[in-house]
C-alpha cells in the first residue's frame, strides 16, 4: 500500500477534526483555547527496540499513543490533538496498516484525542514510527521533576514491574499471563490523575525506565536525595505470582521499565489516598530527604546497593 | 554517544527558550500567543530515501528544519518552535552528532525559531528524523490548498528544478556544481513570501515533488483544471548551463521535486511582482481553468503529454 492511498484510505476518515484540515493542505490549522498554556511532546517507538515487531499493530498504535499522552498526564495536562510521523518498513504490510489503524482510532476516541495530521514515508527496513502530542494546562500550573523538597513523600499510581514481565512474557521466558502482556502492550496513561496531581505534587514524571532510576531522576532534578522501600512497592496479583517476595523479586519490578505509571512527590500529610480510583491505587514508596542519590531500603529495614536501576539510554 | 550524552550536552544547550524547560521536564510548556491560530506540520526524512546518508550533517538538519517551515510558509505561518524525534542509527557517531547539532543551531538562529523537545532513540538501521513544526496565523488567514478559482493565476517562487540537478550532483550522474548542489541540500523556506501571500493568495502549497504534479494537486484540491506553459517555468542560470532548452529539458526541471518553492494562485491582475525581492523572483507559469486536470503547454504553444508529472508517493 503506497503512502497516499493510505493516507487516503486509512489516515483520512479518522482525521475528522477540524483543524486537521482533512489532511488536505500542508499544515493543521488550530485555534488554541484560551488562558491555557500548551503542553508539547514527541516520543518515538522503533521496532525492535521499544515494541516487538510482532506485537500486534493494533497494540502498538495504542502504545504510540499511550506513551505521549503519559508525559502529558506527567506534567497535568489534557490532551487536544497529535501528529504522527510514520517510517514504515516493507513489514508494514496493508493488513498491518488497516490494523494500526483500526487500533489508533479505538485509543484516539477512548482518549478524546485529535488526529491533526503528520507524515508518513517508506524506509527499507525497520518501522520508526514517532508522534507529537500536544495539550493544554492552565498557565503557570503545569507539573514539572524540579519541585521536590526533602520531607515531601515519594507516591507512584498502580502497580509496578508489571510490563516489565509482560515482556517476558512476549518473548517466551515467562509463561503465557495475558494480564501482564496486556500491561507491556497497552499502558494506561494517568492523565486524570495527572489533573488532579496540579496545585497537589510538587514534583511529577512518568516511571518509563524503571522505578529506581526514575525515582532518583526525579530527586536528582529537584536537587535533593530520595529512599525507597522496597516492601511498599506497590505489587499486582499477576506479578505476585510470579515472583519471590524478596529483596531480589522486588528489585526486578522495581528496575523493570514500561510502568507508565506516576511517581510524584507531595507534602508530608496531603491527602493523597483521596485521589485513588477503583481502578487506580496510589501508594507510597518513600520519601524525598536533604542530601543526593538515592537509597534503596531491603525487605529487612537495611539498605540495599541494587545492581542496576532501571534502563540507561 | 548515548542518548543521554547526547541530550546532555549538545542538543540541551540549544534548548534556551523558556518553553524547553531545559529538556529537563517530560514535555514542552508554552503560552501562545494572544490572537493567533497556531499552524502544526511534521515531516520525516529518511536517510537513503530523502537525503543521501554521506550528505553533511548539518546540510540534513538544515534540510530537516527547511522542508517543515516551507510547510508553514505555505500556510503563510510564522515559525515559534520545533520538536524532534531522532532515531540514530550506527553511523550517527559523535562527530556526526556535533556537526548535525552545530548546523542545527545555526538554522535556529537563521529562521528565528526555538528547540522546544523531543525524543532520541538508538537503533540498529538507517537514521529517521521527524520534526514537528509550531507556527502561527492570524486567525481564519492560513492559507490553503483549496481556494484557486477558473481564471487565477498560477505563480511560483525562485526557480525550479536546481535541487533535482544538485541530487544528480551528489550522486555523481553529473559534475559537480555548487550551487545546484547546495540547492538540494539547504532549500529555503518562503517564510517571508507565505506571510506576504495572506489575503493575497486563493491556495498555495509548497513544491516537493515536482512543479507539475503539485500544480495538478493544487488544482485539484480547488476543484479546478490548471495548464502550465513550460516556456515560462523560471530556470536558473546555473540549471540552463546543464539542460537542452527545449521540452524534455524543461519537463525534467518541473518535474524534479525538492524545490521547496511555494506554488500558489492570485486573483487576476494583482500586483505580485511587487512581492518579488532581489534574492526570491516570482514568476507566474500558467492559469487555472474551468474543469479538471492538468495541461502542460510546449515551447511550440501545442499541449503535450509528460511522461511523468513528478514523484508519486
Amino acid at each position: 500500500m503506497r503512502e497516499r492511498e493510505f493516507i487516503a484510505r486509512l489516515l483520512t476518515p479518522l482525521a475528522t477534526h477540524k483543524a486537521a484540515r482533512g489532511l488536505a493542505d500542508d499544515a493543521a490549522v488550530w485555534l488554541p483555547p484560551l488562558g491555557r498554556e500548551l503542553v508539547f511532546t514527541h516520543d518515538v517507538l522503533a521496532a525492535g527496540v521499544h515494541y516487538r515487531p510482532d506485537d500486534p499493530p493494533s497494540d502498538v498504535a495504542w502504545k504510540l499513543l499511550a506513551v505521549n499522552l503519559s508525559d502529558l498526564a506527567a506534567m497535568g495536562a489534557t490532551p487536544s490533538g497529535v501528529l504522527m510521523g510514520l517510517a514504515l518498513g516493507p513489514a508494514q504490510d496493508e493488513a498491518w496498516l488497516a490494523a494500526f489503524t483500526d487500533g489508533l482510532k479505538r485509543v484516539l476516541d477512548l482518549w478524546n484525542v485529535a488526529l491533526w495530521g503528520g507524515d508518513t514515508v517508506r524506509v527499507p527496513g525497520e518501522a520508526v514510527l514517532g508522534l507529537t502530542a500536544i495539550g493544554t494546562v492552565a498557565p503557570g500550573r503545569a507539573l514539572g521533576r524540579g519541585g521536590a523538597r526533602a520531607g515531601d513523600e515519594l507516591w507512584v499510581s498502580g502497580t509496578i514491574g508489571d510490563a516489565g514481565l509482560g515482556l517476558a512474557v512476549a518473548q517466551g521466558r515467562m509463561a503465557p499471563d495475558k494480564t501482564l502482556l496486556t500491561r507491556y502492550r497497552r499502558p494506561e496513561p494517568r492523565l486524570a490523575l495527572g489533573r488532579a496531581l496540579v496545585g497537589v505534587a510538587t514534583a511529577c514524571m512518568d516511571v518509563s525506565d524503571g522505578l529506581l532510576i526514575d525515582a532518583g531522576r526525579l530527586a536528582a532534578a529537584s536537587g535533593v536525595g530520595v529512599e525507597i522501600e522496597l516492601a511498599t512497592v506497590p505489587v499486582s496479583d499477576a506479578a505476585a505470582a510470579r515472583i519471590e517476595r524478596d529483596d531480589a523479586g522486588l528489585l526486578g519490578l522495581a528496575t523493570a521499565g514500561d510502568d507508565y505509571e506516576l511517581l510524584f512527590a507531595v507534602p508530608p500529610g496531603s491527602d493523597i489516598a483521596a485521589l485513588a480510583t477503583p481502578k487506580v491505587r496510589l501508594t507510597r514508596v518513600g520519601q524525598f530527604v536533604d542530601g543526593q542519590g538515592l537509597a534503596v531500603i531491603g525487605l529487612s529495614g537495611a539498605k540495599i546497593v541494587p545492581e542496576r536501576l532501571g534502563w540507561e539510554h
